[in-house]
């Protein structure tokens, strides 16, 4: 209770010192220890009042400096709030997600929320030499099955770049898959059975929602913050009542959270504790936007308890299919469903990928694909600060290829959906991201799109369209 | 039982006047109509005298002409009889398997039981250019993903064929999969709840039986004519107990049984009648070595009860993972578990492999590839006949990959792995094509092997070896 009643205040006083401009834009804050001794409070209560100033976008954070107010004070919308997920009966959004896949086929609709790079962002006359390459180097061109695990070349890749997050994989430890998704299958079904209980993010990703339901798993949606992820107090008071986690812990989508690493340490121990799977999926975990590359949930993996799944889909080339997972103590599940459900992935796109990883062309692509992505989130947010109703919120992801826009309650999404494809503008609305009747007031915005003025354009028609409503 | 009689009695009657050479090699038999009204027998019996004598091998029948006294009579080993699968609660042949498949990745090995073409078989060179001008053609050079049923031009050329097997298939009912397992995959997990039970082939294909035990289905193994497939009335005896359905009625492994059209039709109009799905699988229906091609039960399927599934692993190549299913009613399932389990198939191969179709290559590959895998049977069965001791049978196979091979009963062709492996050949023992404790004495022989002297030479070896077992 004094912590709840000193955490308003100090909280409030420090905002109210910003708004006054007594602290200016770009002013460093006092350091989390700092405000412990000064106010002797805990170091929870600390961090969780610059949470707080953060989400309400007065001040922002730098990288092993601390925090600053924030320079885009009068510009920068606000932070969404921490997800409250429904523990009710909901229904897929089918139909809704039906709709919104069905209009992208239309040529001629410019798609605002894209799970995947625009193509002027992918390395594309190099993966062609590659797969010629590959297929010159293959027995059979390629014509031939790959062994069970996979491509020999991508997994010693991929087994050398987890020093990168922290993590130590070899060879053995992987099995390459069609896809991200056709891990994160091959894994609930490996680890689920009907009737159990998996914990997601939420919102998430309408794939992963839909391969639980479609296992028969019932699926709980966690309280997410939208720069933190999962609240792990939540995770806590539910852990009896789970079977099988599946985070998204860098840069999920839509909201493109990023759990910190303390977070990510104790889900880890708290799960192994229970015994509970993790399933991991760091598709975009790859594309931060500055500073390094964030570690994974499998870097604090000491009990093979977490199966790590990712693809080259988010930064390379969805249609080539090609993802793998580390399946740690799960490796002879995992490679029986593989065997029994796919018995080989595609030898020669497989192998392309391995030349391309091999050839340090894949890194300098991801240099300049981070750059990319970090100023396609600042034209966004530029864009609804400028376009949109001033009540419009926006998460802030520090990586992939996300961000969550929260409208006024006012706000139907499906509606907007309906109104802004008669202008050729498809989004996608905030309901797609859950199985729960919540969100209707939200959409996820793509930042993997190729940016022009014509995009600006129609993010300028949409935020009318909004503020119509 | 007055039938039955007088059908050993005919039966004797005959292949004691070929065993006299009173009937010569190369005689024309009276038809199966002159037989009937000869000795006052119907149709079914006359024809199974006819069957009888052919497994025998003592006549042999040619497409359009009728029955003859085999040419090769002194020579042709006898055919393996009709499977008579045990019900017992056989277990898994795992180890047995991972030992065989383990000993394939070995370079030095000669496998002479791979289930796929000799890379000598294939027009790579033509693919690899259909490859790259796939890349050409495609939008993003097939980074990008396809639209969830699948490339649009193969969808329609694979239609435009199903005239060939007496269908009427059009793109829409097309789904394309990442090759013939991932059809099958799709089809079991719509149709089939753990508990259910499916009936399948005896022997048949080890990744199916894998496939229905890991989704927690009982297979019921029916038995087989290693010349026409599943018996009838064996289904109809167990029709009340299944769930499910999979066939392979044309020149299926390891038997290389052909279902007759009658046959086909009888099954078709027997399960749709009962509610049980069909799960065809096409994949060597186009590798019949001479005369037309074999129609599919989907042919007869009024209901769109039959989920045709097919791939090109079969003809062209494995390792591009490019299947499909025609899933009739079941549309809407299997597109909604291709979403949530795939998103999409690889785009290039996908594109490379409908290039090779529109082009006129596919056919005159076939046509080339079924005049050597039918002169493979010949060298086979000769290398049988000369090296393998004289009670050594061998199905007959009117087209396909496989043919089956079964010794005396002293021979256990586990052992015989483990020996002939110390020479480097590599065979497939007949327990792996079961659930229940049978066919030990058996093995699948390819016949998509690059036949050379030094093949020969290695048949020759093991025919040696299984003589002093």
């Amino acid at each position: 209770m004094k912590n709840d009643f000193l955490y308003v205040e100090i909280s409030n006083n420090i905002a109210g010192l910003i708004r006054n401009e007594v602290l200016k834009a770009g002013d460093r804050l006092p350091s989390v220890r700092m405000l412990c001794q000064e106010h002797g409070i805990s170091m929870n209560t600390a961090k969780r009042i610059f949470l707080e100033l953060e989400a309400q976008s007065l001040i922002e954070s730098k990288p092993q400096s601390g925090y600053f107010v924030s320079r885009l004070l009068h510009r920068k919308p606000a932070l969404p709030g921490v997800s409250k997920p429904l523990r009710t009966n909901g229904k897929e959004p089918d139909e809704l997600i039906r709709k919104v896949y069905g209009s992208m086929r239309k040529g001629e609709v410019t798609f605002l929320s894209v799970g995947v790079l625009a193509k002027e962002l992918l390395p594309i006359a190099k993966l062609n030499k590659e797969l010629m390459h590959a297929t010159r180097q293959l027995t059979g061109s390629g014509t031939e099955y790959e062994s069970v695990p996979g491509n020999e070349n991508l997994r010693r890749l991929v087994a050398a770049r987890s020093i990168g997050w922290g993590g130590s994989l070899r060879e053995n430890d992987l099995i390459t898959t069609a896809g991200g998704m056709n891990a994160l299958s091959f894994c609930m079904m490996a680890l689920g059975k009907p009737g159990d209980t998996i914990a997601m993010e939420s919102p998430c990703y309408p794939g992963s929602l839909q391969l639980a339901v479609s296992l028969g798993l019932k699926v709980l949606e966690l309280p997410t913050h939208p720069t933190t992820g999962i609240e792990v107090d939540a995770l806590k008071k539910v852990i009896n009542k789970i079977d099988l986690c599946l985070l998204v812990p860098n840069f999920n989508t839509p909201l493109g959270s990023l759990m910190p690493e303390e977070n990510k340490k104790e889900v880890v121990t708290l799960l192994a504790k229970h015994g509970i799977p993790l399933i991991e999926d760091d598709i975009y975990g790859d594309l931060y936007f500055s500073g390094q590359r964030p570690k994974c949930c499998k870097s604090f993996d000491k009990e093979g308890n977490v199966l790590l799944c990712s693809s080259f889909s988010k930064t390379l080339a969805p249609g080539y299919r090609v993802g793998w997972v580390a399946p740690g103590k799960y490796k002879h599940q995992i490679l029986k469903l593989k065997w029994v459900h796919a018995i080989s992935s595609s030898t020669v796109n497989n192998e392309a990928v391995a030349n391309f990883l091999k050839s340090g062309r894949y890194d300098s692509h991801l240099r300049k694909l981070r750059l990319t992505l970090q100023q396609n989130y600042q034209y966004a947010v530029d864009a609804i600060a400028e376009y949109f109703p001033a009540d419009t919120r926006i998460s802030r992801p520090q990586g992939g290829l996300a961000a969550w826009v929260e409208f006024n309650k006012k706000v139907n999404t499906a509606d907007l959906f309906d109104r802004a494809i008669k202008q050729k503008i498809g989004i996608s609305p905030g309901r797609m991201y859950t199985l729960q009747n919540q969100f209707e007031n939200c959409m996820r915005l793509s930042i993997g799109l190729y940016w022009t003025d014509e995009l600006r354009q129609k993010l300028k028609t949409l935020g009318g369209i909004v503020s119509r409503m």
